[in-house]
């Protein structure tokens, strides 16, 4: 048997705990589940808040369509059992990080109810904390940055949500934006008060 | 629109960058990613060196089966396809938590070279590191905590890796801890080492 090379490795406790790897980053892991309408705004009050939280000397991160759907979830295309299954493992790799201290800020349409509603019963109480972006159907469409509206109203994208498949607003999500009226920086530092009032960007023992 | 509630909010570069989260940690991001038979040592080490890197100041986690299995991976039993899957997600999930700055330690016993060159394949150079836990199999079995060998042998576990499943080992890790004659300490202090002397456990820009 050789000796420990670092003083610092013994056996006994070799487990870090949640408790104090949130300590150590000075804040409480959690997820901040996003969810609304295409063009909503959803993305980008994520890196907003990302952003914010960065310079506050927090550790976040952003689980979005860029980074999940070319990914762990390229498996998967848009037929009922994979968008389940891909909010399922987003909520799993979400919890993953809040379980490391991390505020994992997720990004994703999420139109049902009950896949969100599974997402928070994996957590313990204040782990999840949902964000619906109110944003008005037809504001969205005039947006359209990204043209999908236009090619769902000309059926080129079957089952698109607000426009051919439903969108299931939550009934009592943590926090509300209204994002047809309040601009994205407006609603990212929303978000932000939440978490500090919340006690979120502190260490738990404070 | 309503007026920033937060000066640290802005519309520019809202993208806060995986160099300036390094910078942060003071460290570089990496999936370390452990392989080897069933007692080998793999959540032993991954948590040793978990543990040495949290004493350092150094922000890691730890993916193995019992945060694995039971979340993320659920759906997946034992088949061909869905242990291929089981360490595809792995390496995805890893490389989120590196990309964030993280330093993932992943302990499965990931048989197939071919799975864990594909999950090296999806990283860029150097953010994926390799350990081998070369430990002889007549040692695990002497040790099989989980009496996983002794069901194998009795024909209780079909295609257990080592009784009646290859394992594959690695052609050029970038580790190989001697598991059979090196305790755990000694052989995470090794990894803990590598990581030193490699440059992850300061900024990139130092």
């Amino acid at each position: 048997m050789s000796q420990p090379k670092s003083a610092n490795i013994t056996h006994q406790e070799a487990c870090v705990t949640r408790v104090q790897r949130e300590a150590r980053l000075g804040q409480r892991g959690a997820t901040v589940w996003l969810t609304g309408l295409s063009a909503s705004g959803k993305s980008t009050v994520a890196r907003l808040v990302d952003q914010a939280l960065h310079q506050r000397g927090k550790h976040s991160c952003v689980l979005d369509g860029d980074n999940i759907r070319f990914g762990l979830n390229r498996d998967l295309g848009f037929s009922p059992e994979d968008r389940n299954e891909n909010i399922r493992r987003i909520g799993e790799v979400a919890k993953l990080f809040a379980q490391t201290g991390t505020i994992a800020l997720t990004a994703f349409i999420s139109p049902y109810r009950g896949d969100r509603d599974r997402n928070r019963a994996i957590n313990a109480e204040g782990d999840f904390i949902e964000v619906f972006l109110d944003c008005a159907l037809d504001v969205c469409e005039k947006r359209d940055p990204r043209g999908l509206y236009a090619k769902a109203r000309a059926g080129q994208i079957p089952e698109f949500t607000g426009v051919s498949a439903p969108y299931e607003a939550p009934k009592s999500p943590e926090i509300v934006l209204h994002t047809d009226r309040e601009d994205e920086v407006g609603s990212a530092a929303q978000v932000v008060a939440y978490l500090e009032e919340n006690g979120y960007l502190r260490a738990p023992s404070e």
